[in-house]
């Protein structure tokens, strides 16, 4: 049994609505006059983060990417519960709990509770964070509402995580500080577009945040929604830093697409739709199904892999 | 730092009240016109199971004592999410997910979501449960609002799971085949009380679940109300196959009462307030502090541990 085949067994056990059988990022229930929306992260030392990994990052991130999940639905963020599973290291939990204090004081989430255990001899750190929003609006975005003709938009700039990873793993170098700082910051230091979420969320017709790779995401798009999905790769948009350390061409763009951690919105919504924040248009639904990929007219080949394919 | 300093610092960054300072077992927030509460608890191989265990009563305890924590609140079971760290063996995979289904049967809650993990080479399997249950009425039952002349009151019988706990690890056998099983069903599939909190929760006066064993859990209450509570041994519900396996004298009720995993309801109340369940009364809350332990009307010195002290 893999991984796979694992999570069909959970999903076959998940028949409550708001499970969505478990194709979401979230849960979603209606309470009251509102709809709950929830979701939980792992991070396991070793798998998700290094052992060297600075520990306020690691919190940071636990943070940020469970925020992400919650931006993609428009929720406002209530609170955050902490599953910690210590080791040996008084410095490491230390750094943790700032680096933990950083995030919920940036995003404006509090910490709620949770439950601290020892993991005993040998084992790796071991880290679960539940998110809980609340969404206002008569429509939370799924994945499966695109329709041809809509237009696929993306927030910020793709693949600087990407960059400032191969930066930390010394894999890539940049003479200029201020270029390093920024990209690896984007790695170390994801921001969760919550804010761009909630003003989006009532006017798009799917929503996801981008994890594992823009094409990556945009291929569940289209698959859930039953359309093709056309990317355009020149219209991508990439940060400056990230075009001062790897350029603008093609093989570049290909690495920006399929890099993933951007936590970034990517969204699909009718053309005539005014959207109220700054978007960049990279792709457009077509009747059809799958991926493909475009750049200035021409029709390039989908790379071998589109992006982080975890479970 | 040990684990309580670590608390302590978690704490000074927990500022928010619907986090009761983490004093609690659960989180609770204001939610529309109701009450949201939300608990979550880890549990790690070779720390809180062993390796041997049976996979399904390691899911169905799991799910016990979240909604345990949600049973003291008189909160109604609104769904969990489970964070799953796996290792090799997939049979103890399908026997978890076998055993957590026959839990959310039981107990009538949806599973919405969460998250799966590989752990990596030698790890030990790592769970995380989030319950989030609906608190109704207006009075959420705390810790702290004991006040002398309150009766103190337990559901059930207690000690059934420390003695099935001895029968497991083989420092105590019983020839009786229905014994056995019951008192070993008490310590794998314990039964939390969510019917019993939601009928009484808006009558008490305080109301915890026993987890850590009954002298210690009420002495949570006596400190966090400022009351001391007084405990009559002689009083203490036993179960027929727990006095069958270790008769009825002093010496088996101080095991009882400082066991643990009972999962039963521990509660005060007004003694003119009439509760609509059958329960025990135990003790008595008088001026004063901390706890005493009497049986027959006399004085009891109170054993060296009074519970199972953990994080």
């Amino acid at each position: 049994m893999n991984e796979l085949e694992f999570i069909d067994r959970l999903k076959a056990i998940t028949t409550h609505p708001a499970a969505r059988g478990l194709a979401d990022d979230v849960a979603m229930m209606p309470f009251g006059r509102h709809k709950l929306v929830m979701t939980h992260d792992m991070m396991v030392e070793g798998v998700h983060f290094l052992r060297d990994a600075d520990p306020a990052d690691v919190a940071w991130k636990l943070v940020a990417v469970n925020l992400s999940d919650l931006a993609a639905k428009g929720a406002k963020p209530l609170g955050l519960l902490l599953g910690y599973g210590r080791t040996s290291g008084d410095r490491w939990d230390a750094a943790f709990v700032e680096g933990l204090k950083q995030a919920i004081d940036r995003f404006a989430v509090p910490l709620l509770g949770g439950d601290t255990v020892a993991m005993g001899e040998g084992a790796p750190r071991t880290f679960g964070l539940t998110a809980i929003g609340e969404a206002k609006g008569h429509i939370v975005p799924s994945r499966s509402d695109a329709k041809p003709g809509h237009a696929v938009y993306v927030t910020g700039t793709i693949g600087d995580a990407w960059a400032g990873l191969q930066i930390a793993t010394g894999l890539l170098q940049s003479p200029d500080i201020e270029i390093t700082a920024s990209l690896l910051k984007a790695h170390t230091r994801p921001m969760p577009r919550v804010e761009e979420g909630r003003a989006l969320s009532n006017l798009v017709s799917t929503m996801m945040d981008v994890s594992d790779g823009l094409l990556l995401d945009a291929s569940r798009i289209a698959k859930a929604s039953g359309v093709q999905i056309e990317i355009d790769l020149a219209e991508v948009p990439l940060s400056r830093q990230f075009q001062s350390l790897l350029g603008d061409d093609q093989e570049a763009r290909l690495k920006a697409v399929t890099g993933g951690d951007d936590y970034q919105l990517l969204l699909t919504a009718s053309p005539e739709t005014v959207l109220p924040i700054a978007l960049t248009c990279v792709g457009t639904c077509r009747p059809g199904s799958g991926l493909t990929l475009h750049s200035h007219g021409e029709r390039l080949e989908l790379p071998e892999h589109l992006g982080f394919v975890h479970i």
